[in-house]
Parts: structure tokens; sequence; C-alpha cells
């Protein structure tokens, strides 16, 4: 009789070039939407009007790129890091056609990558998971790894694969809205009056406001993307663990940094692409929240004259203002009251208002 | 001049075949299955996918049956238990035509039993709910019965009387969908490979997770479905009350029992039947529940040989891990861990995948 | 290179007669319903069932009249209380046409008063304010006062302009619903058999149940309708305020006076008017609101049998039971219990049920 709990994929299960097709199609509805909003206090015109998005060209406001990333990145959990020691890093993430309440999200990954520690005890795991739609349109494509526990440390290793892996993503490969009609974009509803001509290379910009987290909340959160991690969620295990306390998704602290990045970036109306991400620090329920962004390019993108994008580095903290942006140090170490470095570009209007 | 606040009914009010037209016609929303899921974690395809769904013969994902549970509960609460002393049973619940997002459920209930207790200051009431849609289907349809308080002491007892309750839901009782396309039903997408036939009648299953409750999740679960039962919400009165605590309301770890079993019983699409239940023990902010089945019985069904029931008992406990199946002792009482006792039916895909 | 943070205004800022264009214009859904009732546990008929409203002759259940004071009052706290010390007050405020999920809601605001205050720190702000669907008919109006800091202390006092406020919503101004057919309005499905005849002026209602507070609760209540006030959200700088707590939004607690109030005003199914409001204390985490009422005025509607209303005043408390209707004393002085004083028009079906 066969044991029916899933104990999720330990190292030597992944293969390399192995498809792994995830469970739980997930229709997204007007109710994820109002909980990401609840839950983050995002603001967004694009995604929070149908008005605004038909003025530009949207059939319906589309859903919040990092929430269609969050829906995603849950469909894999079961299979990817059910078994990881910890999520390692992002890579080469683009966010394809646009989403919509009615649409449903299923997720595939291929293993891309394997590597041993030299511990024996654990492995890297790299994969590539792509997102869909009900049209099998890509709403989303990244990289990630993950270090994963080994099920028997005698299992002989792999042949080491690490992939090559773009450190950003190439402005050929964004996936630009062909046809918006962005001279109907009203600035004013957006929030604020700074198109994309309005930064500068190396300009810092502070958010400002704070967010305390709490336990229902993150939880809350988590489980609407059906990513069932088990450090999220039990105080009985984790009062035993490495914490004592219930782990926060890091995906909930890119939500909270780019729903706090509204103010400053107002009319950052998409994510065109996450180009790495690191969770350099945990986060606990009672931590607050803030984080700063930097211009790391501005980027002209050909034959748009009405659009134009910008590489940021968002940089979020716990229980510590941003007006003095803090960061790793010369040496790449972080402080402990940084929680994520995001690197990732956006979509702004260009041209007069 | 009518007082105008509801006072409940109290035992007295109830007479034998009195019929209760509830309050509060609710439409429900993909707002609510959006809550279930982001309170409980449910990950069950059928009820996240319209996809999914509609492959194998429904028009959009149903709602989650336990969710129509709740919301035609709900209903009941005000006249049957708002002066309740204690839920003491469930039974011969079914779950009738499947629930749509919006669709419109009322709730009515007939007094089928009355036992005066020997104090003379509390009775038992039995009463049987049906749940219905706006177009007068069934789709839920139960017993239950209530200690309530006498509002005066000196009033005579009715005449016992104790209604025949049958220990199980029958097949021929089952609603079962007629017409599914069940040779779509894609279990990698449903997130196990099992189905009917690979259960055996006293298996036993350790679905492995755990989720901790907190006074947001299930106060908000609680209002959500609009039973306005106090003991949940009140901090101030509790406080002075029995436990100190506001207590969680006993569905809402049905809820987490039926989510956390999709680790071990992923293809569980329709909960069949409640054939009954007990809450052994109050569950409060702060516990963690986790939960373990054994198959009582496998049922074959008459004609079909794309379905099977499996008919389940699934003890839920706070704090206490599941690997060793703790459950009432030899004298049928049950540890302070173990929070409840549920016997229901499921139905599953038969037949190779 | 211009700030890209949004500062707020300031008291020199607002120039008497100047309209602000709010941003972010929301599509309500049928998942900030679902929240709201949620996160309140309102049980109003017509706001939770299509059938029920569809009875008496909406094309569907309409929002919750306080849901759309919510989503309309958040636009506005970017431009207009960001830098608030208080908010003083409400006047004259009206709904309009009912909102339905789907419908996109704007908001404008004009000044329509300014007085410096002798300190010469902060000046008080009068603004009409008015919310507006995407037919451009106005939903909400309403009159608000708050005190804002000065950005600069030497800045010349504007002449004092203090707008003539009416004290109360005159029934020639009341949206009424023309075309109901109340005559299908069930009262045992609304959940109360009383109705407009039934009040008497001087009447008090205790409505009984206690809804305790939590951060997560108020605070995703007040994130949903994009309300981005510093003083609810950030535990990290409150803890270094003046109370040391996050604030909970004063419009929660209407919120949930006005859920509370379904236990005596099960058929107050739309609020008319609010005719003034004080939030007479702090509410904060762990705190249990109660709430009572006072028909105020009992209201006869010009050529309406079918329909009535009464001028209420509700208050709520804290940890505190409402049996004695506790209140302001002789002086006006509110005990530290009282949180809310309420003045506002309810809607009632007239007439043999």
């Amino acid at each position: 009789m066969a044991i029916k709990t899933n104990p999720g994929n330990f190292f030597e299960d992944f293969r390399l070039g192995r498809e792994i097709v995830h469970a739980v199609p997930r229709t997204v509805t007007a109710g994820d939407v109002a909980l990401h909003i609840g839950l983050t206090g995002s603001r967004f015109a694009l995604n929070s009007s149908d008005t605004f998005a038909q003025a530009i060209g949207y059939g319906t406001a589309p859903i919040d790129d990092i929430l269609v990333f969050h829906i995603v990145f849950g469909r894999t959990v079961a299979d990817i890091s059910l078994n990881a020691v910890a999520n390692l890093g992002y890579a080469q993430c683009r966010f394809g056609a646009p989403v919509h309440v009615g649409d449903t999200l299923t997720a595939r990954s291929i293993v891309i990558g394997l590597k041993e520690n030299s511990s024996g005890e654990t492995g890297i795991v790299y994969v590539r998971s792509v997102g869909r739609n009900q049209r099998d349109e890509v709403v989303l494509d990244y990289v990630r790894w993950v270090m994963v526990r080994k099920r028997d440390r005698a299992k002989p290793a792999p042949d080491p694969h690490v992939p090559d892996l773009a450190g950003v993503v190439a402005p050929a490969d964004f996936h630009l809205p062909a046809d918006l009609r962005m001279q109907n974009y009203d600035r004013a509803l957006a929030g604020s009056p700074h198109g994309w001509e309005d930064y500068r290379k190396g300009e810092r910009i502070d958010h400002v406001d704070g967010m305390t987290l709490e336990e229902s909340d993150h939880m809350t959160a988590t489980r609407l993307y059906q990513n069932n991690a088990k450090v999220h969620f039990n105080q009985h295990a984790e009062s035993k663990g490495r914490f004592g306390r219930r782990l926060i998704y890091g995906g909930h602290i890119i939500s909270l940094a780019r729903a706090l990045s509204f103010n400053g970036l107002a009319n950052a109306f998409r994510v065109l692409a996450i180009n790495g991400g690191r969770h350099a620090n945990p986060c606990f329920a009672g931590d607050t929240v803030y984080a700063w962004s930097e211009v790391l390019e501005t980027i002209a993108l050909p034959g748009r004259s009405d659009l134009g994008a910008l590489r940021l580095r968002t940089i979020a903290t716990k229980d510590r203002l941003c007006a003095d942006f803090p960061g790793p140090d010369a040496a790449g170490k972080y402080p402990a009251e940084v929680v994520l470095d995001l690197d990732y570009t956006i979509l702004l209007p260009r041209g007069t208002p």
C-alpha cells in the first residue's frame, strides 16, 4: 500500500532535464485581488481600477504582477522546496502576458542545474519555472535555486551542472504591451506626476512609510498563494526551530516593498522583470518593514516613445528608517536590519503627460 | 414598544415540528472563496480552478463543500444556538447540488426533537436544517442537536422526543454528480496519483503539516459565515468566562482538518456526507492544529466505475503531532490534545488514471 | 531632480476653492464585499444577497454604504489628511446612487474653509469630498474638517473662512430609491419583524454584542480601503508616539458599530446620511467594541408610504457594556470608554409587512 502523503522531493529525486507538472491550477479571482490589497495596502491604479486600465487599452484591470509571481511560485513549492534548507536566489524572471480575473494559472518546472554540496547532506537544485494561463500563454518565467536535503547521504552525487544565468533580463526579452494608448494614461489618477524621464540613474528614493507584520497577515497571504512551505504556519514546530518563531515568506516582503514603493514610484505600472533578489535576513511578526529604491539604470525602449523602463534596486529593512539608504557594507555584508535586496525592472509612462 | 434586539430562542421557544426560516440569504462570491483559501490554505484543485472543474464537467469551480456547510450553518446560529450551552452533535449531513459563485443560499430548520434536562435549566433541541440555492435545490441537509438554556425554569417540560438518527449516511442517499467526465480528471494537476482503489480499510494517514490558529483568522472566518455566536468574538466577556479566552468556532477546525488532509487525500474532490462529529476539546488562538485520518470503509458505488467513496475518520489535534495517530482511549475518553473526531464520507476518482 | 515621494499637503498648500483630484480609481469587487463581511461580521440582507436585492428592485446586491464611505474616504487621505494632527469632524454626508460590484469609484475634494490656529503651527482645513462612479453619478458627498500641520510657521495665515454647515441632512436631500418594490421586502429574511412604525423617538436599543479588535483586522480593513494614514500601520513609529500603539482607523469603529447595530436594526437597509460624528476616544487592538443607539427622530418621507427614515445616534464603547446607555456627561464630556458618537439617518421599510 503506497504512502499517501507527499514527502516532497529530495535532492536525489531531481534529474537534469526533468520536467515537473505542478499541481492545483488556480483561477485568479477578484477575491484574490481584494485580499492582496487588504494584506499589502497596494495602491497601483492599473491593478485597482477597470476604468483606468480600459482607458489605456486593457480589457479589465490586470492582476498585480507580484501577485501573479506568488501564485505561480505557490504552485511549485510542494515539488521544489518542501525539503529546502534555503531559497538561494532568483534570476531571469520575466513577466509575460497580463493576467486578468478569471484566468487560470498552471506551472511547470524544468531542472536546469544540480550541484551536491561538499557536506554530502544537501545539494543545490536550479529550476526554470514557467507559469501559463488557460490559453497556454506564458505569464511568468523564472529561474530559482534552492538548497535541498538529500534523503540518503550515501547516494552518489550527480555530475555537477550549474547553469549560466544572466545577471539581468535584457530589454529584448521584455514582454511589452504592444498597443497601449498611453496618451490616455492619467498621472493625476495614478498618483504621481513623475514619468520615465523624471528619474535619473543613481537617484535614490526613500519610500518613507512603514508596515508592521502580523502573523495573521503573512499567513493569510501565503495560504492565499497555496504556498505550503511549513516554516510559515506552524508555531508548535518552529518554537523548537532555529528562530523560535514562524518565518515570514520572503515573497510577502517583496509584496510589501512593492506596495510601499508606490510612494515615489506610483507610475511604475508594470513589473517587467526581476533580475535577482536576496532575502538578506529573515522577517518575523512584529517587525516593521520600510523600503527605499535606487535607480540602477534608465532604459529607453527601442521604438517606444510612450514607455520607458527603469532598473531598480529596492532594499527593504525591518525596524529601520530608510532616509539614509541602508544597504550592505563595502564587503557586501548586510546589516541585520536589511531584509531584502531586490533588482528588478519596471515600466513607466514616457512623454509629456 | 417591542424590544428590538433578538434575544435568540430559549428551550421553551422550540416546539416539535416548528419550522424556522433563517435570516440573511447569502450570495456566495469569489471573495468568499478567496478568503476561505486564505484562512485555511485549502488546495483542492476542483475548488481552486475553473479549468480543472470544466474538464470534468462542471460549469465553473464549485464552492468547497465545507465552506457551503459553514455558510448554511451560519444562517442558523441566531435562531438555534444563540443561547446554546453546548453544540452536542451532528448527524445525517448530506451535501447536495454543488454550489457555484453567484448562487444564493438560504436555510430553514425544523425542530425534530426536544428533551429537557433533569436540571430543569436546559434542554436538548434537535433540528434538521436544510440549505437551498436560489433554484430551491437542496445544497445541504443535516441534523444537529444543541443544549439550550431555558428562559424560565418554572416552565413545564415538553414531552420528550428524541429522533432516531442514522449513524452513517447510506450510499443510496449520496448526491452523486451524474454526468462527470472522470476520464478527464487529471491526478497530476490534482496533486496525487492515488485514487479510490489505492486506499484500504483501516489505512491510517498522517497529514503531517500543522497550522497555528490566530485570533484574526478564526474570527474573520467565522464572521465571513455570518455566524454570530458570541463566544468567538468577545474577549472582554470571555476573559471572565469559562476559559478566559475566545473559543474558536469548531467549524474552523473542521476546515483546517480538511485543508490539512489534502496531504494524503488530494483527490477527495467532494465531501458526500458528514456522518457525525465531535469537538472533543476546545481550541484557542496559539494552538497548532494537526490531523490524521483512518479509512473506516471503502464504498463501491453501484453502477459507477469512475467514482468511489471512502468513509473516513479524521482526528485533529492541537500541539500534538499525529505520527502515532492519537485518539480516544479504550474507555472512549479523549486526551486534551484531541480537538476533533469527524466521521465523514468523501468522493474520489476510480479507475486507471 | 524632483522629489518623488508625496509629502502630503500642509496647511499652506490648501487654497479656498481649490479642487483636488484624488488618485487611484477603485473598482469595487466581490472581494471587497467578502472582506468587509469577514472583517466586520456585517449581516444586512440587502448587501449579502442578490436575490433579496433583486426582489425589491435592485439589479444585484448593492455595496454596504459604510464600505462605500471608506473607499471614497480612502482616496482622499493622501491629499487631505497625511499631515493631519486630528480628524475633527464630518457633516452633510449624503449617500447617493447605490454602488454595485464592478463600479469604479473616484473622488475629488474642494477646499471650502480654512482657519489657521492661534498657535501658528496648524490650521483647520474644511473640504467637501465627492465620490462618483464611472457614470459620473454621485455616490457619496460629505464635508470633513481636519487639523493640518503648517510646513512653515512663518507663512502668513490666510483669511479665515469657516463654512456654514448644516447640523443635519434634510429629508429633501436624501437620495431615495425611486422604484423599489417594497411589497417584496421579506422581513423574516432580513432578520427582524420591526419596520419604521415600530420605532419611537427617544427609544434606546442596546445592540448587546461585542467585537474585539485585532491588529490584523483593522489594518487589513484600512489597507483594503487604500487609506494610507501612517498611524494605523507602523508599530515601530507608533511605539515612540503618543499612545505607544497603532491607532485604529475611526472608520473601522463606524463599520463595527453599524454591523453590531444589526441586532436591533436589521431592517435599516440603507444609510441615507451621516449628520455628524465624533471619535470620542481612540481604539487599540485588544479593545472590545459594543454599541447602542437612540432614535433621535422618526422621519416620514413625503409621498412614500413604503419607506421611512430614522435619525439615529449610535454610541460605541470599548470594554464597556451598553445596557445602561453610556454617553457624554452633562457637560458633554465623554468617559474614556466611549469611542464613537455618530449621528446618522437610515432607511427602513414602512407599512404592514
